[in-house]
């Protein structure tokens, strides 16, 4: 099981770039997310996107971290800039633990470095929380999200011009 | 050469998304950013940027894409959900000629479908121009983005916890 936890969630400020974590975790493999503040509008974005286009993705906000922190049984990353080049520690993580994806917004307490098992970055420049997730989970599943079925109500098909989509709502 | 375009950029939904996508964009290895929409604080954040962490990126906003689009002499990549699948398009993609890669925001109009002499998916299933951006990329230079050297006044060393960053800045 892969659960990602998106902390210092600021509902004005980060209200897409957390939707676009939430999405990267459910496209890219992840089970759930768990978001730190209350956004119910972000639950309700993410509980569409997995009705329509399937999968069994969880999305629950307003957690008690802490506690999340304190009774997780497994492994703990936390993905920050400044931490272990992803090369190195990827191959030190056990695959066999449930795993917990530690994902900040902006400034992050000292006690999340503290709690992870592995800070790893994902190259020591800055960009994204985003990509940072994608690539992770990337490397962390091998790339095997790629063949991951979701089998939703719609099926995007791959084409070289335009869109191909099947759609088995009654109303679209 | 590698130059992202972000087209429909609107300043004040966007400005986040459309600075993680520079921010990718320059971590990953392009060299440049064009962006449709004039933008003066998304220009500034990121020369921001380049000047403490270095490295040679451009960025320039309020462009005219009809004619970048006309006049681009090279190859041109569109990322879109609806596109084929990167495993199989990215190796048709003729390395030695510049590359220009169109990052749309929410709806993209069917003439740049048209245009791109690419329209590849980074999966079919909704996520993220960033993450779509940053593994694009990191499949495009075979990962050489690691080892990027951007010889900044600001450098941050990997390490399992805390913080190591490495300063040339008189005052930081």
């Amino acid at each position: 099981m892969i659960t990602v936890l998106r902390i210092g969630h600021r509902i004005s400020r980060d209200k897409r770039i957390t939707t676009h974590v939430a999405l990267v975790a459910r496209a890219f493999g992840a089970d759930s997310i768990l978001i730190d503040t209350k956004d119910i509008k972000i639950e309700d974005t993410i509980n569409s996107i997995c009705t329509r286009f399937g999968g069994l993705f969880k999305i629950k906000s307003g957690v008690d971290i802490k506690r999340i922190l304190r009774e997780w049984n497994g492994t703990v990353v936390h993905l920050t800039m400044y931490g272990e080049k992803l090369s190195k520690s990827i191959k030190k993580i056990d695959k066999d633990k449930d795993l917990l994806i530690i994902v900040g917004a902006e400034k992050v307490r000292p006690m999340f470095y503290e709690r992870a098992d592995f800070n790893i970055s994902i190259g020591n420049q800055p960009h994204s929380e985003v990509s940072a997730l994608s690539i992770f989970l990337d490397r962390y599943t091998d790339g095997l999200w790629q063949k991951k079925r979701f089998n939703g109500k719609i099926e995007i098909l791959p084409t070289d011009k335009g869109k191909r989509v099947i759609s088995k709502e009654s109303k679209v």
